[in-house]
């Protein structure tokens, strides 16, 4: 099983709101060092596979029309560059992972393939990269590249993808690098070539800037709910992340996921399937409850709001809070028809015994698939249950809340997932992340 | 006085063939966090202002019309993103600064503003922000932006500072982010404005994406040889990296600068100049001697062609070797002038009693006034005299070896240095880069 640990470098990962609760570091430690290091450290001493990096450029500006409660509510603003973070992380720790989003609509992939070979040498073949093609229109507001359609933007990807593994994988030959002190030569020349890429979208003569790095390719982690992101992930991810409402539809989804992977070429196992989760954790019942009170207490729906409005491109707040889903979801851009089928009320985010609908919080019935809370035992048990039914390889782990949350997945869910024999007491010393995820000869 | 050490995070920094001094680790150690983080607490140990990073995107190809000697001779390739190294090395340190080569030809302004807020706020105010325009039209065809003429680069980058200055400076007002819990604000919006940038060059809207860091403004360092260059300077850098012949001829030149800056409107005193040259220390004269022979033996003639070919985008391998210096120029590109019109044989670049002229080395008979050769005392009374003579602010120094001069200049030049009472024996604690060069109001 392996497991990815979920942050973004900002005060209130994921959970609007959460920076408020009482002891919570991540508010003021997310632009530290120090924090980070810290972090890593715990990860690695409870054998965590990788840290993910969530990451976005521009502001959540749909909602009302306005930045301002993405701003009040610290939704991914502030926020700042988790690339510089990964290498300072990667200086505190010696095995553990690192997966950092980074996007192909804001960078040039010559930039790109230099970025991760040089993240790739500096860890020593620990990094990943979480393949992104953005989606905010306040990035283009901000002079980052045109907004293209969906789809476009994923042909786009797919010839970004041509080119940066052209510059990993056939710039530089194994052994290029001679080191030649009496003959004077660093590199053998006749081992280097130009990758002469003239696409539609790119032209990248090469070579590659970097010599050839532990992994050359960063391990591809990609995230794609749409039919296209889909199509593109079959294609080309190797550790997929999805977002899946329980272990028997996830079935379905993790089987037309292989399906498209052996349809694309490529052996179905090839691909890691991790389904991304909050996890809340107590130590009994009672303080799962009261976990699960203080988020209630604490979140931000309005906040919450502007994120989802950013989303999918559709400002809310002109709909009454009684507006059949159906009907806002005619609104909505093509990228989070996904997003947006997940919404029906049977389907909706819930944490303990509340669910949260899109436009407002309210009581509801009983506890969310999507969500592992409870006790390690329980969470386990919920765990177990998504491997074996839903025949995903492991979780993506978004801690709520962001840092003792965080240390209750190492202190407490991960140990009882190691008695049972469930995951991993220690690190294959020396492995690069993707040995980590397929063996020791990948 | 203020001394910088320069770097590149490449085999071979500056010195094409220095790779080969016998136990010199940086062949090898360019790409990993434990050679960097030792360097910079070696220089932290010598009370060092800041580790400078050279930096270039693209190869060079104009020798020849083939990047196959740049290749062979590591001139510059390999080389990793100098970013992450930052933050690695800011880990190991906490006085420190660093100045990190960013081009305004290649990245965004909005992307550039948050990279420097991060590395700011995750450095706590030591960073600075060494800006260039970029040269190489091997980037060009790597599909990093179009090839301007030098002028109008520096037209576009004078658009560009506005734009990532207005994101430091006027985004965030100083106590926006009031993280009030009970009232549940973490950013007061109505203290974030947006930027609304509309210009030639960029539309940026804001607002910034990062909350103030403690300098906002990373110090802003710049290397303006030419006449645009240097008028891009007096408007916006603080501290400038000149390369001048002799302290003579430096006084006209500091002297110029001041009055530039003077007309831009500002304190002739509000900017620093690093005279920017080589050194190379020894424990005696002999010692001295010794390393002067071994550079003469170590030194790649063919690729430091290569290297000046890129700069001036001039193929010298099409003239024969005595061609008259003056007859090249003429075909140089119009960025170059200044650093061409430092060839003539009077002034070209010497060490020890060698002089290397710019198509072959050649015997010579007198030491370079450009280099710091000799024992720490020589070196140290001529540092004295430029900083009289020729009313530099400091040095910028490049060692030669990359390792063991850089452990020369520590261990043998600044306690020199140091004993004559020229230079800080201990930081100020807490103060920015910009502090330490502009004192506690700055």
């Amino acid at each position: 099983m392996h497991l990815n640990v979920f942050t973004e470098c900002s005060p209130s990962p994921q959970f609007v709101g959460m920076w408020r609760a009482p002891g919570d570091a991540t508010g003021t430690g997310y632009r530290s060092l120090d924090y980070w290091a810290a972090i890593a450290r715990r990860l690695e001493a409870a054998c965590v596979d990788a840290l993910f990096f969530a990451d976005i450029h521009g502001t959540y500006d749909v909602y009302q029309g306005s930045w301002a409660t993405a701003v009040r509510h610290a939704v991914q603003i502030p926020s700042i560059d988790p690339v510089p973070v990964v290498a300072a992380a990667a200086m505190a720790t010696t095995d553990l992972g690192f997966a950092v989003t980074y996007s192909t609509t804001y960078h040039q992939p010559y930039e790109c393939a230099r970025l991760f070979s040089t993240l790739d040498h500096l860890t020593r073949g620990r990094i990943g990269w979480n393949i992104v093609t953005s989606y905010l229109r306040s990035a283009t507001d901000n002079g980052l590249g045109e907004y293209l359609d969906h789809d476009l933007r994923y042909d786009r990807a797919d010839e970004y993808m041509e080119v940066v593994r052209a510059l990993w994988e056939r710039s530089w030959d194994d052994g290029a690098v001679v080191r030649d002190v009496d003959g004077d030569v660093f590199t053998d020349p006749s081992r280097v070539r130009a990758i002469d890429h003239q696409g539609e979208w790119f032209t990248v003569r090469g070579p590659h800037q970097c010599e050839p790095s532990p992994q050359r390719t960063p391990v591809l982690y990609q995230a794609g709910a749409s039919g296209r992101g889909m199509a593109f992930a079959a294609r080309h991810a190797e550790v997929i992340f999805l977002t899946m409402a329980d272990p028997q539809s996830g079935a379905e989804t993790v089987g037309r996921l292989r399906r498209r992977v052996a349809d694309a070429g490529r052996d179905p196992r090839s691909v890691r399937a991790l389904q991304g989760t909050m996890v809340m954790v107590g130590a009994d019942r009672a303080d799962a409850k009261r976990k699960a009170a203080q988020y209630h207490e604490l979140w931000s729906p309005e906040g919450q709001l502007a994120k989802w409005c950013g989303w999918m491109d559709i400002d809310l707040a002109a709909y009454p809070d009684d507006t059949p889903v159906d009907e806002v979801k005619n609104q909505g851009s093509q990228s989070f028809l996904g997003f947006l089928r997940g919404l029906s009320p049977e389907r909706s985010w819930t944490i303990g015994d509340v669910r949260y609908l899109v436009s407002r919080p309210r009581r509801a019935r009983r506890d969310a698939p999507m969500t592992l809370f409870g006790t390690a035992e329980e969470i386990a048990d919920r765990m177990e249950q998504w491997l074996e039914v839903a025949d995903v390889d492991g979780f993506n782990l978004i801690p709520c809340s962001p840092s003792d949350g965080l240390g209750d997945i190492c202190d407490l869910l991960i140990p009882e997932l190691q008695r049972r024999g469930m995951f991993r007491t220690a690190y294959r010393k020396g492995e690069t992340l993707r040995q980590r995820y397929f063996g020791p000869d990948a």
